[in-house]
């Protein structure tokens, strides 16, 4: 340790070193058991002593609201929030940047990584608050609502970290001016803090899609309103609440982060997002609203990840069994709830080439069907790998695919014994041609589209072409020759969409690793900022130069 | 040199050196002499080789246009530049961005810094064209319209390479899976341009203004399409030429870089924005459009630089006559019409403390106004140093200025003995109390005025207040103590203005140094971006990441 090392600098000197060689790293244990004995059953009871009871976070409020917040697996949840206004936290919030906007670049990044370390230790908590609210099944809702999260909270402190270090500071700039002296400046710069930041939360992944946002603008000095998602309250609550007691054991407003919930039938939104101290909007969800702001907004950032439509591209594989081990848990797993899930596979109609020889296109569809009805044919298994269904919408949506194509798997309904009441479905599977419109859009959830082409080229074309319309994050192509892949290369790079090739074993397409991979490009209508890259930091501070003539 | 070096890569290397470490560095010899014996005549023929001629970029044209461009100096310009639609340029802008796109960005950056280069050579040529469109004297054309503002474009080109350069390509990720095998993943990243870029030039700095934008998109692969001001054409228009002469010799698509001029009667520039290929727009000019741009270009990301009103703040001084020579010089030079030029003085009215004594408030105004008076009393020196008023609108000013407060010193017209049609006039000074608005808002050109203020407390908070609600580049102030400069950092802050304190020497608040110095802060209504700091270039580009499970 160094003489200025605080409790988190070597942590937060691995995160920036992680950005920069993006290899593997984590700061936060993914396996359960890491946490200790105790910790699931405390974390169940933690959580369920919040149910049915006013959630406290210790900010100015006119009492507790009911919200519309509900469990996918059939649970009473029925908390109630603190009240608040738009005006009330707008205000807290810019009372609390004037101290939080001039703490220092490290004395920011260590409260930051106080934060996140308490909310590592409350991940069972946390796992039971994403899971009753979204849906996943519980190791996901630990995993990418917990340590995942946390990884991609911590790759934004350290890009935002990165990013204000640049300066030297102070410096004495000399021009030589010839024979005369030369002229010497002594000179500093002053970051600070752009605004208020506002977050929108998601409902399907509240942590994950929501700390790069949260931890970026604290880590720059702004104040962040939290705006959870009115159906998917509860994860967010316990990082504003945790954070709030960082603050205030580090001798900081609270008010540095601040919880504002609404329900479906008076949205706040709106409001909060048009108030002119606003400088920064985070925002994951439907892209409705996300045009809204990006065409409204103008007097702010904005940073969104909205809809899209992700593609598998089928031209050639080793073995197809393994292609469809990965692809029928890729497909299903969250119930394609997840903004990275495939949505449509592309097969051309000539059949696939595996090792060699091709195989027809029926019997590829046959085998890739039969591969996700084989992995969801035992209730317990299915129930494990689906989770639930958040929202009457996305319920609607399976159903309402069967006219969509010829219906290659009828969805059915799941049992989960744990949760009777757990709103639980099989994938609706239909079959297109790649003429059809159905699978240009986005259909979220547990829907997927065959479709056939007339040539792998076809497939590529309709590909980018979908991705270019509707967005895209992700691509999944199986191509053994070079060629190929260098063609499908060229489609991504194009549609702003990126692409993994042959994935058959342990990494899905669905997965976006922290410190490695960037979360959306930014080239496509699926969002127009990436998770996390200097781009998503670099405006959250401005930098005010202060320039002295020495001796003056 | 190193085996993978190229006629420029030191030049690149030392320029991102320089971005690092801010130092003082250029690469373009500022000094007139340095360019040789021969050079000034030669570039002042080449430039009248110009007038009175159709300019040739060798871009597709239907002919050439006549246009609004005049000169300040009075002479006949009589220059018609290709004629070319919205349409065009865009259709071979798109087609030119394939291959520029996927160019290695060591091989963009190498273009970039030959056309700098060959710039550099005409120098000359570029001075003269600058002055007589934009009115400033020789001497400044030559410095800020040459060597200046190619250090701003080869500092824009570092930023860019540096972020592009960012990434570790390939890599070979390992994930740990315990006692099973890691999770091997072989990575790569590519970058692509973000879009069509526009280019809308400025009437006054059009190439120290215009180069950053121009250099970063070309530099991350967007091609440029140059609108420049209608009335300050033929700078930009040799810009376009050679860059297009140098693409050529390089083998790339010309049309990487295109020019399309337009008239006041007819402007073009808000059909070219609102094309949906374009992704990038650099702007510098009226707040007016500039508004518009951020309010209604959401489709692509806009970098503004915005009207703003600057500020000298008078507390203390060691001396008042080193204070007045340099403050008579940076508020009189190019007449006020830089973007960085203090319009406003803030004086106590209970007098400035000099080297401990207390000079009356009166006494302080006379010694400022002399200054003034008598470093423009002669006609050859003040037309050195005002140059000549740059559009009709600027001239009206003057006179209309004097309704605006008790009048201290009356404009008078100046004889330009060279140039006897030359618009050359001595600024209005007017004296108004803090409570008048007449200095709230810019007053573009040779304008001062002087704020009497009941305490230094309340010169600083009209100084924030003002470049809160009209925008700010700049603050001079001088204060001798401590506790009164950082309570102006402080203000300073708050209003992101840049700040300046204490300049009796050689360097003038107006001048902003390429790599040390940012150029606007983004964070008042002058301006959206800073020229350049990494938030200025991380947008231009886009990365798509390619991932490839090996073996499969």
């Amino acid at each position: 340790m160094t003489s200025g090392a605080t409790p988190h600098s070597e942590t937060l000197e691995r995160a920036v070193q992680a950005i920069e060689d993006r290899s593997y790293w984590s700061a936060y244990p993914e396996h359960p058991k890491a946490y200790g004995e105790e910790a699931p059953d405390e974390g169940e009871a933690a959580f369920h002593a919040l149910l049915g009871n006013p959630f406290e976070t210790d900010q100015m409020h006119d009492g507790h609201r009911d919200v519309a917040e509900s469990s996918p697996f059939g649970i009473e949840l029925g908390i109630t929030y603190p009240s608040t206004d738009v005006a009330t936290v707008i205000g807290a919030a810019t009372e609390a940047m004037r101290s939080w906007g001039s703490a220092s670049t490290d004395d920011r990044a260590e409260v930051c990584l106080e934060i996140l370390d308490r909310l590592s230790i409350q991940s069972f908590t946390m796992a039971n608050a994403v899971m009753h609210t979204t849906g996943q099944s519980f190791l996901m809702a630990f995993q990418a609502g917990g340590p995942h999260a946390l990884d991609r909270g911590l790759e934004a402190v350290a890009y935002t970290y990165r990013e204000q270090k640049r300066l030297p500071d102070p410096l004495r700039w000399e021009k030589p001016q010839g024979k005369r002296p030369p002229i010497i400046i002594e000179k500093r710069w002053i970051t600070r803090p752009r605004g208020v930041a506002v977050l929108i939360g998601v409902s399907t992944f509240p942590t994950w899609n929501g700390y790069p946002g949260i931890f970026a603008s604290l880590a720059a000095g702004n104040p962040v309103v939290v705006k959870p998602h009115p159906g998917t309250i509860l994860p967010l609550a316990l990082v504003v609440r945790t954070a709030r007691e960082v603050l205030r054991d580090a001798g900081y407003d609270p008010n540095v982060l601040q919880l504002l919930v609404d329900t479906p039938d008076a949205p706040v939104a709106k409001d909060l997002v048009m108030r002119t101290e606003v400088g920064i909007v985070d925002y994951t969800g439907g892209s409705l609203f996300g045009d809204w702001l990006e065409q409204n907004v103008t007097h702010a950032d904005v940073y969104t990840e909205k809809a899209g439509v992700n593609s598998v591209i089928l031209d050639s594989v080793r073995d197809l069994g393994s292609v469809f081990r990965n692809l029928s848990v890729s497909m299903t797993m969250y119930s394609g709830q997840m903004c990275t899930t495939p949505q449509n596979i592309f097969i051309p109609a000539g059949g696939v080439v595996v090792d060699g020889a091709t195989v027809p296109y029926d019997d590829v569809v046959t085998g890739f069907v039969t591969a996700i009805e084989g992995l969801l044919s035992d209730d317990a298994r299915a129930a494990a790998i689906l989770g639930a269904i958040k929202g009457a919408e996305t319920l609607a949506r399976i159903d309402e695919a069967t006219s969509l194509g010829t219906v290659l798997c009828t969805s059915r309904a799941v049992e989960n014994s744990e949760f009777p009441d757990a709103t639980v479905r099989t994938p609706t599977i239909v079959e297109v041609d790649g003429s059809s419109d159905a699978y240009r859009k986005e259909v979220f959830g547990p829907v997927i589209f065959v479709v056939k082409t007339t040539s792998t080229s076809e497939s590529v074309a309709l590909a980018k072409a979908v991705a270019l319309e509707s967005g895209a994050i992700t691509w999944l192509a199986y191509a053994t020759d070079e060629l190929t892949q260098e063609s499908i290369i060229d489609a991504a790079v194009d549609a702003g969409v990126s692409v993994a090739f042959n994935l058959t074993g342990g990494l899905f397409v669905n997965q976006s690793a922290a410190y490695s991979d960037f979360h959306v490009t930014g080239g496509n209508p699926a969002g127009n900022a990436s998770l996390t890259d200097p781009a998503f930091v670099a405006r959250r501070f401005i930098v005010v130069g202060v320039r002295l003539e020495p001796g003056s």
